[in-house]
């Protein structure tokens, strides 16, 4: 298999979210896979079908797109080590996903974009900065002052999860799921792409993000990490 | 079964979404159920143990406090018709539930208190009077007076819902669960508590709130409501 990937200009800084979800759900099967570094202008070097966007997998002559696509493929081809226990479990995943990339995704971007500028590829700046720039309705320099504030609005934001931690110390219950992959992939974003210290040790969310690192023979801790 | 619920001045008036959800899970079940209308000052005439607030679920010699304890409550003593399929499925409901209860009651509530206040039983307009001004830092009359913007931050805020009604008819999928009675419940407090027109009548959450609506014989239809 081969699933193209985000890649800043160090093409072992790998940081986009929506990637590790895929990457995560790769080691939890087991499943070996070549990783290609794919810059946000090379748009024309995905394999059909694609929409312009990473992760794309390939797996034999099959090209999936879009990482819940790519979760369902897996599970499908790949039934061992399952990533969703039944049909419920995965239809609250896809809200879940819906929450996440809605209300959390958007704490994170404000709080790491000026950062993620400055590790991009040299061909990818402009593209990047002129939609974040529109996203955000401010420059990125304006984003980068407000750092503090988004610091404490993306703590804020993981109330929830925080909360949840207190009961359960998986989204999944006793052991992880696609659905920590998706929780834990702007997590390991913020890990890959900047030195913030995102989380307080004390935070129950601190604890959280030591266990999905420690997963699976420490795979995303050993992630290279622009900060480091 | 006794469940004790929260009722405005005219008794017939429930629209607590903490009771709500316990309401739907007992007609998913097919249970019957005598419900006690209780004011939020009668903190005593609640069963022991409580937590001063309801909905409280009386069966037999059991007692039980809390939406979600019920919910575990009614599971393992009447498994027929499961509210969860599996341990991942409750597990994943349980982030739901916090996302709900951080994230989507605030909205509802900013908009739904002014209105709530003139339903309410005298004898708790007091308590509940400060107990909301000092949650949103504001007098009642103000709150009001911010009603649109509040409704236009809440039809926002269920954007994770809409996006995924695209994708399946329920939370849980094909068919209602327990994730589905934690959703609707605040758009049974809004139906139940004010006149308010919630929703544009070509949002999927208003399909939707439809089809919760219809559930068990149209169980939440026949509630009475303030604003009729």
């Amino acid at each position: 298999m081969k699933l193209y990937d985000l890649a800043g200009a160090d093409a072992e800084l790998r940081f986009s979210p929506f990637c590790w979800r895929i990457k995560m759900a790769l080691a939890h099967k087991g499943l070996s896979v070549e990783t290609i570094a794919w810059r946000l202008t090379e748009k024309s070097a995905l394999p059909q079908p694609n929409a312009g966007q990473v992760p794309v997998l390939v797996d034999g002559e099959q090209v999936i797109a879009d990482s819940w696509k790519i979760a369902g493929y897996l599970e499908q081809r790949y039934p061992d080590r399952p990533l969703f226990e039944g049909a419920q479990a995965k239809a609250h995943a896809l809200l879940i996903k819906f929450w996440v990339e809605s209300s959390i995704h958007p704490l994170f971007a404000r709080l790491l974009v000026p950062g993620i500028f400055g590790i991009l590829d040299a061909r990818d700046k402009a593209y990047f900065q002129e939609t974040r720039e529109k996203r955000f309705g401010m420059p990125l320099a304006q984003l980068a002052s407000q750092r503090e504030q988004s610091l404490r609005t993306l703590r804020e934001g993981l109330g929830p999860l925080r909360a949840m931690l207190a009961e359960q110390p998986f989204v999944a219950g006793q052991a992880p799921g696609f659905s920590d992959y998706i929780v834990f992939a702007p997590l390991q974003w913020a890990r890959c792409s900047s030195g913030i210290a995102l989380l307080e040790s004390d935070d129950p969310v601190f604890a959280y993000r030591e266990r999905m690192l420690d997963l699976h023979d420490g795979f995303a801790r050993k992630a290279a990490c622009a900060g480091s």
